[in-house]
C-alpha cells in the first residue's frame, strides 16, 4: 500500500509579477521529492482585514484561502522582507485566514524561505513570521534556513532560478518538509 | 515669540469601528499638552502593496497618507496585536508610505502604544513595529511603554477610556513625545 | 511492556536562592504526569564562555551540564527576563553547552516557562530564547505559553506556588511536553 | 572655545584573544573623527550575575565597568552572535552594569556593530541587543548598520581590518555616533 501524495500549498508574500519569492516557489515545484505535489495560494485579491467585515462572514477569497490551507498537508511560504519585517500583504492573508472557527494553521507543518536583494535574504521577516506561527500552533521546520541573498544575481531574466547552490538548498528544504510532515503525522 | 503648534499624526492599526486602539488614540487627543494638536490618518482605503502598481504612481489614498506623514511633526501609532505581530493592515500602510522617493518616516519622532484583550497589551506587535522603524530611520520614543492589557475592561460602552491609570500613562506618553520632538529638532 | 520513564531536565535561568523561576520549576516536579521524572541542572558554576578556554577542553561543570542535557529526554527551562531578554547567566550556559562536537540540544524537545514581577511574565525573554533554539534544532513546544506575571503575589514566603491557576497551567505544560516528546520519538 | 573631547567606551562581546569583534573595535579607534577618543571595557572578569551577590554590593569588576560606562559620553558595542542571539558573556555584563541605583545606560548614545563568519554578520544578535536598550532607555543609533559578514576574509593574520569597504562603514558609524551624541546633548 503506497503513501498517498502529500499536498503542499505554496504562498508567496509578494504580489509583483516578477517577484523573486514567487520565482523561488516555482523553482521549488521542480525540486519536490516523489510523492509530493504543490499548488499555489492567491492572496492578492483579499480585502484588508476588518473584524466588522469578518463578522458578516468570510469574503469569498478568504474562504477560498482558508479551504486551501485546510486541505494542504503542509505549507511552503516564500517571504520577501519589507521594512525589516513581514510584508503587510502576507500578514494580512495570515490575519484573515487565521480567524476562528477552525483555525486552519493549527498543527500544520510549515517551511519558510525568502529572497531579498540585500545580504540578509529576508532573515528579519522570517523570524517575525516564525513568531506568528507560535500563536497559531503550526510546526515550523527549523532547518535548513533558506535566505536567498543578492536575489537579482540568482535568477535569469525569465525568473528561472539558475543558481545551483540555491537550488540544492531549496531541494533540501522541501525534502525536509516532507519528512517533517510524515514524522508529525505518525 | 511662541513655539508653533506641534502637529501629531495619529495612526490606528485597526479598522473596526469600535477598536480599542482607535479609542485609545481618541483619548490621547484629550490628553495632549498645550501647543500640540492631533489629526488622524486613514489607512483602510489603501490597496494591498504591489510594486507593479507602485511603479505607475502612488494611488491617491497612499499619496494622501504620505503627505500627512510628511506634514506631521511626530507620529503616534496605536497598534493591536494580530497573531503575535503587527496587523497586516498597519504594516501594509507602512509598506506603501515608506517607498522612495522622499521616504517620509525618515527622522520622524514616533511614539507607539497598543491595546489588546490579553495580558500583554500588544507588546509583541510593538517590538516588531520598533524593528521596522530602524530601517526607516525614525526616532522611536523608548518610554513610557503603553501596553493596555485587558482592554475591554478599561473602556466604557461608548469607547471612552475610563481607566485613570491608563489615561495617566497616555498623558505621559504624549508629553514625552512632544518633549522628544522638540529635543531632536533643536 | 511499559513505556520507560521519561527524564526531564529542569534549567532555571536565575541563580538567586529565592528565585521565582527556580520555585516554578520545583512546583513543576509536583505536577508531572506518571511516567516522568525531573532532575535539575546547575549553571551557576560555569565560567564565562571563552572559545580559547573551550579549545583546551570543556571545563568540568560544562562537561557535566552537556552530559545532563544529552541524557535527558526533554528540557524544561524557566527563564526570568533581564533587560527585556534572556539572562546572561542562562545564555552563557547555552553558549557553552551548545558547542560542537555532539551538540546536545539537537532534536531535543523543550518547554519554556518564566516568571517576572511585571505584567509580561518574561515574555520578551521567552521569544529570544525560542530564536536560539531554531539554530540549535531543538523542538520547542508552542503551547501553552506560561508567563507568570506579578510573580511575588503567586508564591508564598517559602517559595511554594500557591496560585491555583498557575499550577494548572504548569501542569498543562509538563503534560504537553511529555506528549510532544513521545510524539517526536515515535 | 573648543568642544571638549568626546569619550567613547568600546565593549566587545567576545573574550577570545583573536576575536573579530575585538579587532573591529580596534579598527574603530583608528577611524574616529577628531575630537573623539576611545577606551575599552573589560567584561571577562565579571562573575555570573546573581542578585544575592549584588545585594552585598557590586563586585569590584562590576563597579569598575559601571564607572566606565557612566564616565563615557557614548558607547560602541561590537557583538558576535552566539546561537542566533547576544553572547551570554555580553548580556551578563549588561545585566550587572544595569542594576540600580543610577543605571548608567540611561540616556546614553550607543552604536552597535558586529562580525560573524556567516552571511548575516551578527544581525540577529544586534536586534536582540537593541531590544535590551529600550528598557535601559539608551539611544541607539539607527544607521549605518554594520554587519561584518564572512569575517575571516576581512581581517589579516594579525587581526588588522584590511577590507576597505568595512573600514569605510565603521568610519561612518563612529562619525554618526559622534554627531548623534552631540545632537542629543544640545
Amino acid at each position: 500500500m503506497t503513501d498517498p501524495t502529500l499536498r503542499i500549498l505554496g504562498i508567496s508574500g509578494s504580489l509583483r509579477a516578477r517577484s523573486y519569492n514567487t520565482a523561488a516557489l516555482r523553482a521549488a515545484t521542480e525540486l519536490l521529492p516523489t510523492g509530493a505535489r504543490m499548488e499555489f495560494a492567491e492572496i492578492g485579491d483579499l480585502p484588508l482585514y476588518n473584524e466588522d467585515v469578518k463578522e458578516k462572514g468570510f469574503p469569498t477569497p478568504v474562504a477560498r484561502l482558508r479551504e486551501q490551507i485546510r486541505a494542504a498537508d503542509a505549507l511552503l511560504i516564500a517571504t520577501p522582507e519589507y521594512n525589516f519585517s513581514v510584508p503587510g500583504v502576507l500578514k494580512n492573508a495570515i490575519d484573515w485566514a487565521s480567524r476562528p472557527p477552525d483555525q486552519p494553521f493549527n498543527e500544520k507543518p510549515i517551511a519558510i524561505m525568502g529572497a531579498s536583494p540585500g545580504m540578509l535574504g529576508s532573515a528579519r521577516a522570517q523570524y517575525h513570521l516564525r513568531q506568528c506561527f507560535i500563536y497559531l500552533n503550526a510546526h515550523i521546520l527549523n532547518k535548513p534556513e533558506v535566505m536567498i541573498s543578492l536575489a537579482p544575481s540568482r535568477f535569469d531574466e525569465n525568473g528561472a532560478l539558475k543558481d545551483e547552490s540555491t537550488r540544492a538548498l531549496i531541494r533540501q528544504l522541501v525534502e525536509a518538509l516532507v519528512e517533517w510532515t510524515r514524522r508529525l503525522r505518525r
